[in-house]
């Protein structure tokens, strides 16, 4: 019953659309109700926790009109939000989408960012429950995830204790040098193809992270999004202890020749580069030996030890200790 | 650990400590995790579903920045995410609060913000849970509800049949009124303050949506948020199904005979206005002798009927009828 061609109603239908394409339209378990009330409705699993979290992705903070396709737009939205139920073990159930857009970008745009949206919600088995639509000048993107872990099971970022040790799953830094790649926009080998895919279409490691917590081999756990310096710092606070990493041990980006001469740092981009959503977790040394070198495919690094005293230290190769600055994404920081 | 005064961590620490100042430190039954981890852990109450709704609330968009103030910006972001709950007849638990802010509006401005939130948030007995923060040139805000309603006793869009009567609560067309008084900016007479209240300060229908969805007194229930013309034409839409309205009983909005020679009118904004938050339902003619006049001082007014139809029909005082066409709130539709 509206007027315009791009209503709130006609936006809403094509999201809708988008969103339950292909999939048989038998009832989903847990969604007793779906999108197009004031709210939907979610059918807890007996005995378990629900899970929420919620995440920004704004144009010009977390991505770039005219760098970024919309279809990596869609996916890494979701990815995003879906990895800080990955760092608490969880299954993702559903999400709600908040999207403000210009008009211009109601057409072709949209429909590339649903593509992106769909394929990540297929993929992370994380369906759309709802939303809210609006306009606006800025591409203004929020994620509400809603997951489920087995009650007392999560995995928080408060239970590391003195001589845990650390990990960190597959590869740090590499989605930072991907940006670097997308931002100079040309020289495409099938080295930066992959740090490309980091960058554009990162994949939780959900299945790592619900393996921890159902084993109960971690003690504390969360994703790396702001970078390992940072969210190290993060997990030692709520932890109230400290952590000593060795720097020869930190699985850095490996990098080519051509980014060294551009002034690339493997560990540099590894203890502050944003965007991996790889997992860092703490294991007490009495279930060490039950961790494997990697899990699916994904490597976990054991990097360093909790220590007592609440503070960072790195151990160079030289055999030297410093202290190390949380120097990753921060929105509010602007020098690094 | 952060450098900047300003730090994305140091704006989370007062944010969090405004939502707990005051609250005795025990924990929350529903809510075994708050701030501070990758998410929030809800424990969902047995034999209930889980309610699930988020809204925006934009610069520029849903409220100007100086025009209103910054405790009104907190109260009402709250509020309209709250309003989706008491539409299902659902109990609000707790929420997830998106915020984007330029750096020049981390002082003042956000302790009043956060004011206002704190306020709604015991007022409706719905805690922060968690969250996003950033930095943005616009203020943006975006807000996650987590409610709670017995399992089959939501009160959706879906559910009016042919021959049910249509109610609505309260006086519509007060909240647009207010709008115009605030842009105004003067002329702040008694009448006029209650008008900026229904404007400014929203509260949602908690307890009569609860008791109709408790006492299975509606058929079909939402919340009046871009108009009557605009928001009866999606529950119709959701139930297959059209409705008639009588003009004559429309409780629409007292005005001032200032405001009649402004050009305000009252049935216009009844019809059309926004941001009133009040319910709109539908019941069975069989249980209309169990409805009352009011409910706990707020005006339950039977306004038409739902008809076969899938049209809206407004019968005017003179007895004539005419199509009544969608005009409400559509961000996407720039001439109503």
């Amino acid at each position: 019953m509206n007027k315009g061609s791009h209503s709130e109603e006609s936006l809403l239908k094509k999201i809708s659309r988008s969103a339950t394409s292909g999939r048989r339209s038998t009832r989903i378990r847990f969604l007793p109700l779906g999108i197009g009330d004031d709210a939907a409705l979610f059918k807890p699993k007996p005995g378990h926790e629900t899970i929420l979290t919620c995440d920004w992705f704004l144009e010009g903070t977390h991505f770039l009109r005219e760098k970024h396709p919309p279809d990596s737009v869609g996916w890494k939205c979701l990815a995003r939000a879906v990895s800080d139920v990955a760092a608490m073990g969880g299954v993702p159930r559903c999400f709600l989408l908040s999207l403000a857009l210009p008009e211009t970008h109601t057409g072709r745009w949209l429909d590339q960012f649903l593509g992106g949206l769909r394929r990540a919600s297929r993929k992370f088995e994380c369906v759309l429950a709802g939303g809210d639509t609006t306009r606006m000048r800025d591409i203004l993107i929020n994620i509400t995830v809603i997951g489920e872990v087995r009650s007392t099971h999560a995995l928080r970022r408060s239970g590391a204790s003195f001589g845990d040790i650390l990990f960190v799953s597959g590869r740090l830094g590499e989605a930072e040098l991907g940006l670097q790649v997308l931002r100079r926009g040309k020289d495409h080998t099938a080295a930066n193809s992959l740090l490309l895919k980091k960058h554009l279409y990162p994949e939780p490691r959900l299945a790592l992270g619900q393996w921890l917590a159902r084993k109960r081999l971690a003690t504390a756990m969360m994703d790396l999004s702001d970078g390992l310096s940072s969210d190290l710092s993060r997990l030692c606070t709520a932890s109230g202890i400290g952590a000593r990493l060795e720097m020869a041990k930190i699985p850095a980006v490996r990098i080519s020749n051509a980014d060294r001469k551009r002034g690339a740092d493997p560990l540099r981009l590894a203890l502050h580069g944003g965007d991996d959503y790889e997992l860092l977790f703490t294991t007490s040394p009495k279930k060490l030996h039950l961790l494997p070198q990697a899990f699916r495919g994904v490597t976990l690094t054991p990097i360093g030890r909790i220590t007592k005293k609440p503070e960072l230290v790195l151990l160079g190769e030289n055999g030297r200790e410093r202290l190390l600055v949380p120097g990753g994404w921060d929105p509010f920081r602007i020098t690094r």
